[in-house]
Parts: C-alpha cells; structure tokens; sequence
C-alpha cells in the first residue's frame, strides 16, 4: 500500500493536519518536501507575528519597562510550560538559556560537583559531538576519567557495564542522532542511581517529538534544543532541566547577575537564587524566546500524545516506502523498526548516500545527510504530511535510479 | 544657556539628527524622553524589516539550506564589522556569541589558562556584579586569588599597586556602569602587559558610544553586549574579542561543536577551530544576530567619532541643565565634569534617587536608578535629541521640587 491514494486517505484522516495551516508557507516554489525539521523546524504564522508585535510594542513601546513587565519572567515561565507539555517535569525545574552546549556545559559541571569523590564520567562514543566533546572538557579539567560506551544504540545493560562506585555522572541521548533510537531513559535513570551516580539526558532529538517522563524517571539533570521539533527558530535558546531534589545544592560556574538571588542588587557577593533560576548566567534572549514560547504553545494544542502518534505512523509510512521502492535501490533501514525504539526521524543508509543527498537537495527533497553513509527523513508531525513524505521518496526512487 | 532655543539650535546643528527617523517610532505616547539607551537601545527599523524578511524567506523559504548560505558565516562576520566600525580590531579576533557573562566566562578560563604558574587575578570593587561573580567563581574553581581594586574610578596608578609577578589576568570595565567614568584602556593595558599578565576588558558600557582601539592598545581579550549602545536587541548576543597573538595557543571549556574545527565532521576528538571559532560553542542565535547585524551597520553609516562627539556634547548639556536646575534641589553629578573621562550617560546623585526614580518613569521619563543614590541619564546619540533631554530635566526639577 504505497499509493497516492493510501497517503491521500492517511493525511484526511490526520487529526493533526490543520496544523500545517499554523505554519509560515515555504516560500520556495522549488521545495517539493522538507524533511529537515529535526534539524530546523518550520517557522510558526504566530511566531512571525509575536516578533512583529515584540519589536514595535514590548521593545519599541514600552521600552526598558518591558524587564520588569514581562521578559524577565519569561526563562521559568516558559521553561515551566515546556516542562508541562513535553518533559514531564514539575513546575520550577525547567529553565530556558543560553545554546543547549552552555546548557550542558551548566549541568554537568553542577552532576560532577554533587558526587565528590567519584572521578569518572560516562558516555557513549555514538553521542553527539557537543556532548562527546563537553564530556572530555570537563572530564580534563577537574581530573576524571571519561568510561566510554561502545554501542551505538545504548541499552541499560550497556550502561550497567560500565558504571559503579566511581560513576560520578552519566551523558546520553534520549534519542540517538543518527539512527532515532530511543534509549530507556527510565530504566537506565534508575540502574545509575541505583549505583549513587546522577544521570544527565540529552532531549535535543526527543523534546517535542515524543513524550518524556523526567520527573517520573527522578531523571537529575536534562538539556535539550528547542529548533527542532519546537520549531522556535535558528539557534533559539535551549532549556536545561534540574531535578528539584538538587536545588538546594547544586550550583554552576557561570555565576551572571541574572543567577543572583538579587539581580540588580548589585551586592558584594554572588548568593544563587533559590531553585531553578540559579542555573542562568546572562541577559536572557528575548527574540529568541519568542519562538521557543510559540512553539510551545502549540505544542501544548496539539498535544504530545497525538504528535507521537503521528510521528510512529509517518515512520512506519517511511518504512512501508522505503522497503518497496529503495530496498531494491541499495538502501537499508538504519532506525529502528519498532515502533516503540524509534523517534521522530528514520534514517536510511546508502553507500552514495553523500552524493545522493546534495541531488536531493538540489530537486527540492530537503533531508540532511549524516556521516558516513546516512540520509536523515525527518518527521515533524505538525508540519508533514504523508502526501509530502510520499512524494519525497519517490524522488529518491527516481535520482537514485538515474546513472551518476 | 539652558533655553528651548538653545535645545532647538543644538537639535539644528546635530549631524545625527536624521538618524532618529532610521528607528522604529515610540508607540507608546505616554513617553516624555526615552534616556535608558545605555541599558536597552530602541530598536531600528531596519530591525524591524529584517526579521520579517528573516521569519518568511531565510528561515521560512530556505530552511535549513539558510545554515550553509548564510548563518554559518554570521558570528565572524558580524564580528569583523563590529570590531572594523567599533573596536579598533582587525578581522578574524571578534566574534557574536552566547550573554556577555558566557563570554566573559570563556575568555577569563582561556586568559588564566595561557598564564600558569600565576595565581592572580585582579578587579575592583565596582565593576558590575557579572565581572566580579565571575572573576570569584574562576578563581574559586581554579584555587586562585582575586585581588580587589577598592577605587569606584580606576586608574593606572590603583592596576599598578596590585598587579605583579603573581598577576595571571586584569579584568576591568572601560565605562563604569555607574559613574560613567572611563578607564585608560591603553594605559592599564600596557603596564598590565609589562608585568607579564594579560587584561580583559568589559566594553558594555562603552562599544558603540566611545572609540575603543583593542589591536592599537595591545589588548589581550574583550567582551562587551550589543543591546546598549548597538541597539541590537533584549538580550541579543554579546561579543568576544581574542587578540591574534593568543589564537595559536587559546582555548576556552565550553568545546562545543561550533568552536571545533569540522563542524559537522562529527569527529571522534575535538579539534578546535583555527583562530577565533574555537571561541564558539553552541548553535549561533540568528534572530538576535540580525539585530546586531543591523545596529553595527547604523554605526557604520553614523560614524564611531560622531556618535562620540554628539554624546559628549549632549553630556554637557546635561551638566549644564542639572548644575542650573538640579544642584539647587540636592542633586549632585556624580560623573566626571571632564568631558574625556565621561562615557555615554551622566548619573545624577540624590538622596531621594529610589523613590523619584519610579515617580520619573511613572510620568514618561524613562531613566534607570542604580543603588544606593543613582539616576542614570542614558545618552544614546543616534536616537536622543538635546530637546528631549531638556524636557527629561525639566520634569525632573519639577517632580523633585514637588512634596512628596
């Protein structure tokens, strides 16, 4: 079942189709599909015009007053609300700041200094380059020994291996860049703190795309992008997440006024605010989370129980897709095919696949290509459409049936 | 000579007058006089347009193509006009990046880590709250020392009696954000630089208002925002600045994967870009760079030595209004009178500052008080006319006068 009529009769039964209408329209006559929202999700009509209405109101009208009026408030309360819809996480826990590198940067020099007396960090040799290379930075800096997972999709048993007494933190990937496998973040939240280690998760390929449960899992510490599957723009804030039972303690090193208990106290001394909002440093980002506030808001509307679902059927269509017509071709599956193991994107891997991807580009097909040998299908369900995804891979079919 | 007439006149002659139309009008009617650009510029109508054009076709046509046709290019791009119209620094040793508390961070870890063996570092007890939580919680983690400048104004003579052998850094502000008052960036930088340690300058407070001369002067490192006197934006990115004979050797903690030499190399170690990159770390904020893009490009056409010179005549103006009006109601102008040592805003003293200062921007005076005693008149040149700083104090005298 691989017809246009099979994708005319998925998208009409899509409860989350009138979304695509909340969407800024591609202005691109050339883009026949963009599967690149994991990367870099659509802009919102609504954050265009919040962006129109900050400028010339909140900035361009009331002025400096607009701190005190509402921008200030806005890293927790926003980071709150990403907390209710998308993370699973209590009031008070959440903050938006700085790039998802600060963030963990933050976080993980904050996990190190909650467990003294324990010198090794744990992480995965498949984790993203910020997170492999943050690891190694603070792991040199303060003496520790990076212990280093060899698999690619992470299992509790993986973890089990190499975690113990000396386990002071443990850096993954809720879900795996390359292939969207999604890694049991509470079965392994549970085994580290079992062994007294403190668990720091990367969302930046889960958040918005499926639901994540960090209070339920007592996960300790989280970060996470917000320009992917929140859609909040180019290089938006991220958020980074502490559990509540750390707020007493914890701490970080980059101590900005606006992490002082009385930022425009200006005192003698640095005293941390109470809570969550100790782990910001500079002046928030206004603009930026503008977009990160809007697409959480939409998130919230369509609900994350619905985006995954969506996102599982537009997986198994890309699936059903690329078995019948890209197999044949040399292409092979390299995500999970359990529904359940698989996030928001289905990666398909070619021996060509680099050169594929430029053509691809250059016909309108916008997928990204990941080294060595990945093609990335990107699935943000408020934005694609089966109808889309359909006619994206039967581009594939064609330009990579073509002689070179 | 404190008339209308004279406020006119001036207004007449000012060169930089036509610049006030290049920004977006205040929508606000209630406001007398906007004197807060030194800690939130307006912003410019080409600001205005650009995210527009930014929102619909760079992000919203082009998608994530957008990253390798332009983005990328942003933090060094901007950071080469910035420094070319701002700082007095050759290409390739400025960069957009991250608050200005980030950027501080980094740069304090990259100057203390190029001077090992000095266990130093030294700031004074004025400088804004940001610098010297900073200054405390890298030397804190380092197990260095900081030595205190007690001097509110500091000058060579205060750096000289506390710097020495064991001197690893010098981190100052060239404006104090109080006073006004400005440091002799490069009279402190060569005596700290023949003492064998390096200086950090925090140009908040000065870039876009005053010359600053970073390469002429030998500077080490700089920081500074882009949200005052550049008009950028709420909380838009801050700068960073690395003096080219430290690119061999610099490096700074936060590794991510913007700062390393392949960015999408997807490497197995971190390799740090050659020169300033290295200095970056997470995904570049595009929406707050537009803003900066845009307010250096004003500074450009306005000209650095014209901004200068109209700040420094509107800081006469308001010595002159407050000596005739003010000085008799208890006030009393706590900035240099010596216009070369006066930055871009004139802070008055008053025993009852706090109090008048929410009467002021309660009656569409828009300045900042800062503890204990001060009122900051902000003078922004590209948008503050003599007249409007006139009506500004005569308010002021009248709502001062009142009884309480």
């Amino acid at each position: 079942m691989t017809t246009l009529a099979e994708a005319e009769r998925l998208d009409a039964e899509d409860e989350l189709a009138p979304f695509r209408e909340r969407f800024v329209p591609i202005s691109d006559p050339g883009v026949v599909a963009y599967l690149d929202g994991n990367s870099l999700g659509r802009p919102l009509r609504a954050t265009a015009e919040r962006l129109r209405q900050l400028v010339a109101e909140e900035w361009g009208g009331r002025l400096i007053r607009s701190w005190e009026e509402r921008w200030l408030a806005l890293p927790e309360a926003i980071g709150d609300e990403l907390g209710r819809v998308a993370l699973g996480a209590a009031p008070g826990q959440t903050i938006v700041a700085d790039s998802t590198s600060v963030c963990l940067y933050k976080v993980l020099r904050a996990a190190v200094a909650l467990r003294p007396g324990r010198d090794e960090i744990v992480t995965d040799t498949a984790n993203f380059p910020t997170d492999r290379f943050l690891v190694e930075s603070v792991a040199a800096e303060l003496g520790l020994t990076v212990r280093w997972i060899e698999a690619a999709d992470v299992r509790p048993e993986d973890v089990a291996a190499v975690t113990g007494p000396r386990t002071a933190a443990v850096v993954l990937s809720h879900v795996d860049y390359r292939s969207a496998a999604i890694a049991d973040l509470a079965a392994i939240t549970r085994l580290v703190r079992d062994r007294g280690g403190l668990t720091v998760w990367d969302l930046c390929h889960s958040v918005g795309s499926i639901p994540v449960a960090l209070d339920a899992a007592g996960a300790d510490f989280a970060v996470g992008c917000t320009y992917k599957f929140l859609n909040a723009g180019p290089g938006a804030p991220a958020f980074l997440y502490v559990n509540a039972r750390h707020h007493a303690e914890f701490g970080q090193p980059i101590t900005g006024w606006m992490g002082a208990a009385d930022t425009f106290g200006m005192a003698a001394e640095y005293v941390p605010a109470p809570g969550i909002r100790r782990a910001l440093s500079g002046t928030p980002p206004v603009l930026g989370m503008a977009g990160v506030q809007e697409g959480v808001a939409l998130l919230a509307e369509a609900g994350i129980d619905r985006v995954r679902a969506k996102a599982v059927a537009l997986g198994r269509w890309v699936l059903s897709l690329a078995d019948e017509w890209l197999a044949p071709l040399g292409f092979e599956v390299a995500s999970p095919r359990d529904d359940d193991r698989r996030g928001g994107h289905v990666t398909l891997r070619h021996p060509d696949a680099e050169r594929l991807s430029r053509v691809l580009i250059d016909n309108g097909v916008l997928i990204d290509f990941r080294r060595p040998d990945g093609i990335r299908v990107g699935l943000s369900p408020l934005t694609t459409s089966f109808t889309e995804v359909r006619a994206a891979l039967d581009r594939i079919r064609e330009l990579a049936g073509r002689p070179e």
